[in-house]
This record gives C-alpha cells, sequence and structure tokens, in this order.
C-alpha cells in the first residue's frame, strides 16, 4: 500500500507542476519582444520541464516514445515547435552506429592555426575536401572556382557577409532587404549592433531605393519553403544566397546552385545543430578576405573539434548516398530523411484536411536530379495559416498548448505561423493528432 | 649516384624557396594596415613553408625538434613570434595520454540546447561544472553569485560585453577605453562594425571625457605582463576584467579575482586554442542576459564539441593539481607549465643580457597561494624594448627574421615589440640563441 499511495502523490504532483508550467509559459509568452531570437530566450524558461522530458526521451525507441501521448493524465501537455531544433535526425545517427564516432586526443587540433597555406587559415583542409564532396555527390551547388570559409554555424557567416559587402565608407549604412516573408531572424541580426555599415531595411518586394543594397535570398525560403530568386534587380545590388535547405530531403534538386556568395551549414542538411558549422561558397577573393577577417576578428576562427566531426559526418553522408544499399546495411541518409519528411507532410495535410481551420501551402512538383524521382518541395517548416476568423494564429494555437512563430516575426500577417517538421517523433505525432482535433 | 644528384637538387631546391620565402615575408610584412588580427593574416601567406615544417615538427620529440637550427643549409629560418599560439603546453597533453582523449558518437550533441534549464541554455552542465572546479582548486576567481556564460574564444565574450554594457539608447556610442599598451585586437574588434553602440576611445590614462565609459582592465595585461587595475574611477564607468592570463603559470596568484564582469579562456590557461571555448563570470543578471543574447545573434549558442573537450581537459586540470604526484605519475599541469615558463624566462634574460641591445621589464615578487611560493611572474609574452638608437624594434628584429608584434599596435613606442613565450621548444629556442648573437 504505502508504494501505491507513493504512485499517486508523485501522478498528482507532476499534473500540479505541469500546470504550473503552462501558466508560466501563457505569461511568458505575452511579454511582447522583437525578433526570433529574443523569442528563443523569451519561451525558454517556461518549457524547462517539458524539454528535459522530451531529451531524457530522445534514446528510447520511437515506439516507446509514442506512448507518451496526451491523454496521460489527463493534462494536455506543451507542444513547442517554435524552434527548428532539428532532433529529427537524431534516429539515423543512431543507426549508423559508430561510423561517425570521432575520438580527439588531448593534444590534437590544440593551435589556432588549421592550414596557413589556405587563405581561410582556420579551415581544416578534410572538411574543405568533404564539402566539395558532398556537393559534387548531391549536385547542389557548385564549388569550383569558389573560396570555402567555414563558420560558427551560417549564423556567423551571414554576419560575415554584411560586413565583407558593406561600402567601406559608404555615407550611409547600406540597406540589408529579403523577400517577406523573411527568415525571422535577419532584422535583429542586422541590426542588433545600430551598425553603421548596414542596416536592415524590410521586404525587398516593396524596396525602390537608389544605390547600392544587400539582398538576402533564402531558397527553399524559411519559413514558407518556397523556391526563390532575388526580387529587386537592379545593378547596385550584392546578394547573399541562404542555401541552409537545398538538400534532397526538403526539396527537389533540379541544378547545382551557382551564384557570388552561397551560404549553407550542417545543422538542416545532417542535423547537427550543436556543432555550429556552417559554410560559405564564394566566388570573388577580395569578399572571401573580408568574410574571413570578420571571422577572426568576431572569434579567432572556428572551433576544430566541431570542424573535425563536421568532416566524418558529411563523409558518412555522401558515402550513404554512393554506396546506397550496401554499406553495410545503412540507408542513404537522404533517402531516409525525404522518407520521414514525405510521411511527416502527409500525416500533416491529413491533419489540416481534417480540422478545416488551417492550410497549408501547395508547391509545384519537380523533378529531383538526385534522387531521381519528381516530387513536391516537403520543407522544413510548415507555414501554416488559420483559416476564418481567426487573426492571430500563434495565440490561437497557444491556447492549444502548441507553440509555433507567428507571421509578424516573419513580417507578415499574424494569420501565419511557422511550425518545425524536424522534432522528434513523439513530438511531431502529438501535433498533427491535436492538430486534427481542433474545432472552432 | 642518381640518388646524390637527387638529393643534391633537393637542397638546392629547399634554399632557393626559402629565400624566396623570406623576400615574400620581407615584401608582405611592409604593407601597413592596422589591426594584429588583420595583421595575423597580413602575414600568414609568406610563412606557409615555415609553419607546415614547424606544425610537421609537433609530433616528434623535443630533442629531434631540436636538432632543426638555423645552421642547416646555411640559411637563417624565419622565427615567428608574432602570434600567441600556444603550442608548447602540447607537450604536457601528450604524457597525460588518453586522460583527455574525448569519444563522440554521431547521434549525441546534436540539438542547438544543452540546458534549458539555464538562462545560459547553450552552455553544457558539465562544464559550467568543471569551470567553478577549476577556479575552486586554483583559487583565481570567485564564482559564488555569479552567471557562467561559455563563449566561442573569450573574443567573442569580449563582443557580448560591449553589447551587454553599452546604454541601449544612448545619444552616442559609449567610450571604450583601456591603458596602454593594450591588448592590440581592441581597437579592430571595437570599432570594425562601425557600432552605434560602442566605440574605441583610446588609452585609458589619458581618458577625460564626462558621461558613460567602458575600461577593460587586462591583467596581467597583454602585451606587458603587469598585474593591473581600473584608471579612470568615475562614477559612470563599467569594467570588464580579462583575466586569460591569470593562472599560476604566469603570475603569482595572490587572491581570488571577485569583480563584476570577467573573462577566461581555454586558450591561455591550459593552451587549447583550436576549441575555441571561453567563458565569463557576470554578477548581474540583466548583464549576463544581454550577453547570452548577443550569442544568439552572433553564432546561435557555442559548439557542443568543444565545450564537452573543455570539459574532459579542465577536469584533468584539476584532477592533476588536486593529486598532484600521485595521479599515475602525471605532474600536475601548472607545476608543468610553471616549470617551463620559469626555464623560458631564465634563458630569455641571459639572452637579453649577452646581446645588450634589449631589455626585458622586471616583475615585482609576490607570494602564490596555489603554488604556495614566491616568484616573479613569468609571462606569456615578452615586452622586450630595443635600446640604443634603434626606433623601430619590429623592423630591427625582421631584419633577423624574427617576427614580433610592434609597439604601435599596442598604443605605444615602436621601440617595443611583444613576442610570444608560448611556441614549440625548437622555435623558441632558436629565437634565444639568434637573440644572444645579434650585434649591432
Amino acid at each position: 500500500m504505502p508504494k501505491i499511495t507513493s504512485v499517486f502523490s508523485m501522478r498528482h504532483f507532476f499534473v500540479l507542476s505541469l500546470a504550473l508550467n503552462v501558466s508560466l509559459i501563457l505569461r511568458t509568452m505575452y511579454e511582447t519582444e522583437q525578433g526570433l531570437l529574443c523569442y528563443l530566450s523569451k519561451t525558454q524558461k517556461g518549457q524547462t520541464t517539458q524539454r528535459m522530458r522530451l531529451s531524457s526521451s530522445s534514446s528510447s525507441s520511437t515506439s516507446a516514445a509514442t506512448t507518451l501521448t496526451e491523454a496521460q493524465d489527463g493534462v494536455e501537455r506543451v507542444i513547442n515547435l517554435d524552434q527548428g531544433d532539428p532532433t529529427m535526425y537524431e534516429h539515423y545517427w543512431q543507426q549508423v552506429g559508430e561510423k561517425t564516432t570521432v575520438v580527439i586526443r588531448g593534444w590534437q587540433h590544440m593551435s589556432y592555426f588549421s592550414d596557413v597555406s589556405n587563405i581561410c587559415w582556420f579551415l581544416e583542409p578534410e572538411l574543405a575536401k568533404e564539402i566539395v564532396r558532398v556537393h559534387r555527390v548531391v549536385g547542389n551547388a557548385v564549388t569550383e572556382g569558389r573560396h570555402i570559409i567555414v563558420g560558427t554555424g551560417s549564423s556567423q557567416l551571414f554576419l560575415a557577409a554584411l560586413f565583407a559587402l558593406s561600402p567601406r565608407d559608404g555615407p550611409e549604412p547600406v540597406s540589408v532587404v529579403s523577400q517577406a516573408p523573411f527568415y525571422s531572424s535577419y532584422p535583429s541580426m542586422t541590426d542588433c549592433l545600430k551598425s553603421g555599415l548596414y542596416k536592415w531595411a524590410g521586404d525587398a518586394q516593396s524596396y525602390s531605393k537608389e544605390g547600392p543594397y544587400i539582398e538576402l535570398v533564402t531558397s527553399p525560403n524559411n519559413p514558407d519553403g518556397n523556391v526563390r530568386r532575388s526580387v529587386v534587380n537592379r545593378s547596385e545590388g550584392t546578394l547573399v544566397h541562404d542555401l541552409a535547405y537545398y538538400w534532397p530531403q526538403y526539396t527537389p534538386i533540379s541544378s547545382p546552385a551557382d551564384h557570388e556568395l552561397m551560404l549553407f551549414t550542417v545543422s538542416k542538411s545532417t542535423g547537427h545543430a550543436g556543432m555550429r558549422i556552417g559554410w560559405a561558397l564564394v566566388k570573388d577573393l577580395e569578399v572571401a578576405k573580408r568574410m574571413i577577417k570578420f571571422i577572426e576578428l568576431n572569434t579567432i576562427g572556428v572551433s576544430k573539434d566541431s570542424q573535425v566531426r563536421a568532416t566524418k559526418v558529411l563523409k558518412a553522408v555522401s558515402d550513404s548516398s554512393e554506396h546506397a544499399g550496401s554499406w553495410e546495411g545503412v540507408e542513404s541518409f537522404f533517402k531516409f530523411s525525404y522518407r520521414v519528411m514525405a510521411e511527416r507532410w502527409k500525416l500533416l495535410r491529413e491533419a489540416v484536411n481534417s480540422s478545416r481551420i488551417f492550410s497549408v501551402p501547395e508547391y509545384p512538383p519537380a523533378h529531383c536530379n538526385f534522387l531521381n524521382r519528381v516530387f513536391e518541395p516537403q520543407p522544413a517548416f510548415a507555414w501554416l495559416k488559420c483559416e476564418r476568423d481567426i487573426d492571430d494564429c500563434e495565440s490561437f494555437l497557444r491556447g492549444h498548448k502548441i507553440l509555433a512563430r507567428g507571421g509578424k516575426h516573419f513580417g507578415v500577417s499574424p494569420k501565419y505561423v511557422r511550425v518545425s517538421m524536424l522534432d522528434r517523433d513523439n513530438n511531431f505525432n502529438l501535433f498533427v493528432k491535436r492538430l486534427s482535433t481542433i474545432l472552432l
């Protein structure tokens, strides 16, 4: 009997804690603040218990994890799909086993320098090789005639690009624009230090000022998944192509991207967000040198340990693609991730159709040279629209304990929200289940 | 015979290549450019061969490496002691063996998040524990009542501190000052983006403007090794204490540092510069939050891989200190590094005395609570002065193929240069040998 009593108290305590948790989140969420990353820290405190629970379930199997449903304890738990933490990919890397294990000894990679014969002296040569190789294998970017620059995630490279492309002695800060809906961090990252070199100037579609400007082209786009081209098209513009999502699990690879300045990251390609490794492919030598100088001034290079690890992970991605089926029984990374994304989009569309309150974009199918099949884009984020008379979709979903990022952060109507499609199975499955049952 | 011919041609080719190398360096060095880190990339191209040779000798034993003298081939080789690359410490970590080896599996540490229950959500909890422990073991900083913030090296934390301490809506950028000679990167790091929040205002000793300011106090100081306190002392000032060198191999630890905002880094404490891991100890919660926000906007967190590795290395440092002598035959890290630095300073002072052209500062001895002995500071850099009528010490040494960083980069007379004391044995030994033979 004492045992049963103890179990009951634990359960009561858990429900109480969860209720407190939810009320804290709701309170925190109402604090207004601009920018996405502020948002990230804004929501984190209240979600501690939930995140930690997710985290503790990460090593358990999918089937075990999906038994965690909201029916337990009679309390709906909060589903956080606000950030794009790519935890979905953990499953694949668990299957791969020891092939991507890195072993680094205490005396290795201690120096600031990786390769002083390269203008990017902090880039590990082996990482450079695997970057070239993965682009060749996938066919998503031209690397010939490009300088490769490694960064602490593509965020640092984005800032380095702004620094490198800004006129040095312009009469005023250069305008930085992007077509709405744009990545919610662009405005706050650009304006955070009130730089005299560059300044956020909003939606590229309504930009009409003369003179130099920098246009950010994210393709496929975050948040809405559309394939993009530049829209301003004036002679004095320079372009930054953010291609974080130009990989075959998200969109058909129609041709190798061939732009002046392209940004990539392991966060969204392989799911290793915690590594903080991105890379830029840059045609112009002087632009590359200035980006490198920015990284010197900003962080004096990039973690060697993560570069060593990224090398091994990218190698595995290429190996699994080149030897698909025969790679010691392990599936191609992109076949796995394509399959999971296809399944998730199918489930999402079913949920959206059954609720009749929401809609998601339709995408034109295209031929993917890498997978050699025609398919519709299946983006890393769902760009969900609340239909009928729901004006604030973020608040509406929050009322149902689903956290997503509202349209205003992306420069558009609050009728939209961005929902991460890359979370762990249990969270995603709970999300589509709950979405399908929401009634007005 | 063909073999001998081949050896002779190789040798001739090597001499030719070295001569070309030196002329390229000399040409590159004359290109004027402000700032130290620009300087870093400025010198790198010409030094490729030399650096690569150093690098290839790194895994060989000390005795083998020191046989590489300038007498070989009759050509003096270039000794680069411009940067403070702490390669000296590799020896120790080789001796430690597998104790600091890290093994990271492909599916580990993939998420952006380390600990959402901490305001610094990207800080690995185990790293936080080892940071607290190492400061307790060494007695060089108070950690109680402080928020710990991890950064991509202390460089990123320096920029985060400027962001956090700048008044948000001041009428003009806040002045950033430091007593000359100051760390040569401070001006270029501060002014690189022409921020509207803060602006470099030079030597703290001549600073007389009213209103808010930020003073950077580096103690022991880079470049001159002196123990420092703030010098401006006005009510509206805020202080950043850069304590990168406040470790017992460089200076007596007289008491635990107890300031509002303190910066540390593994680069100079354990020698793992390539990890890019630094940490800040911050008393004020709002300042800590703003620093964290800066790192979110700058790089969305800090490499998990390097944090995992830094945890293991700091643990080894504390273990080796707490179990000195009994730690499976491995010497205490600080005893090793203290001993090597003491030996190097002895050799340097002998060389300086025998040449009579140079001088180095004398430092007052003090009691070190950690080592429980009285000793004179033995800084990570030698602050060398050219005496007599040599006005440009950097150029003078360059003529002897020694690369060091001139006083003007540190805001003082070109009669001074900063010389790294942390390079590998063969480079350091060659340096003191050459220095002792320089005649006017």
